[in-house]
């Protein structure tokens, strides 16, 4: 990812790793979602009081491709890039292992936005 | 236990198991929550409506005796009984592994009741 | 999914749902990773056994759509059916709401084998 | 909590608050976990590889008791101190709520070391 909107440093937790002795899958989307919340947090957007205002941020499709595990004590960075449409943000994000920078996770999320249970054309960022 | 009010079969599913190759603890808590919604479900209680009703049964204290661990596979049941007194549901839990019945961990959980804010005096079940 | 060959019945958690009450996006993938170990179990395949004989079943893509999002106390099934090539199980997996049936999730998963750390020309289906 | 051996900085993810829009009490035991490891870790003890030489360090006991919630966005700090006889450490671990420094949770955790399937005498700190 030449361009990036916003970068979380991270680490793996030993309970994210499954009994292969990696990380298991579902839990980027854990870090892929809090790394999402964190960049709208520095755009001054809390998912939260979003929620609370009746507007809800939904992930409508995710894509992910991975491509090397994360173990236990591994560092990591997740680098957010995004692109708006009229009713969707598509937002692109790679993992990357820090001791190497090399890329361990590519996805694609897209998510619209929920107002009072419409889908709804917003423009929060 | 030798005598409770419910109880739920329940299996290990992988990825609740760690790097050990055995059920990570904080999923135990899982299981016991489960079981304890599942139990007031069967008095016909939703947790979650109680929630949107401003009623929030809350967690005061756990204490939780780990006396075997549970294996990718294994099923289990959560036996669980109750005991009542003017603020406090008091929750005993027992897991035990279905292939031999023995006792895997044993569980106190204290519950209050939170109406609105504040803590209540409330009789729900 | 006309034809499958797996299917699985399952209920949501309470502790799955996330600030948004509805089930969090990462359980879509537990549950899609359980009915794929479930189906394995039930064609006698351990996944835990394959790790401890040095195969490792890993996921290397992902898709999911999310189509209405799960909540409290849904009952839903997971319907699993998969096409093999040489290198590559493709699951594909849907989930639907029991109340009526209707699609809540469609996701297609790679798998490939990793054998001793090579990637491996695999049958183990 | 006067005296600690290792503090650690944290913070609420979302995906870790539930329908309630509060932390869900299982993941308190998963940074109370992240917590001891990180501090085993600074103390040159990886846990990963401890069970990859046939130790295993583990939980036999634990309380909590749950003072305030967190909340999206809270950050908090997780303190440890143990001490240690025979055959176990005891942990005493408090979490604070950074805003205020107030309590969220008191916790002490009890754990042993299993070498190769035995109960051992260990001395790992």
């Amino acid at each position: 990812m030449d361009q990036f909107h916003h970068e979380l440093p991270m680490k793996v937790r030993d309970y994210e790793c499954d009994l292969q002795g990696i990380v298991n899958n579902a839990n980027y989307q854990h870090y892929l979602e809090h790394a999402r919340h964190e960049f709208l947090l520095s755009r001054g957007i809390s998912f939260a009081r979003l929620h609370s205002e009746g507007i809800d941020a939904v992930v409508s499709a995710i894509t992910m491709r991975f491509k090397l595990p994360l173990k236990s004590g591994d560092e990591f960075v997740v680098r957010t890039r995004y692109v708006h449409d009229k009713f969707k943000y598509i937002f692109h994000q790679d993992i990357y292992r820090r001791s190497d920078m090399r890329l361990a996770v590519r996805a694609q999320v897209d998510t619209v936005c929920v107002v009072n249970g419409q889908l709804s054309e917003v423009d929060i960022l």
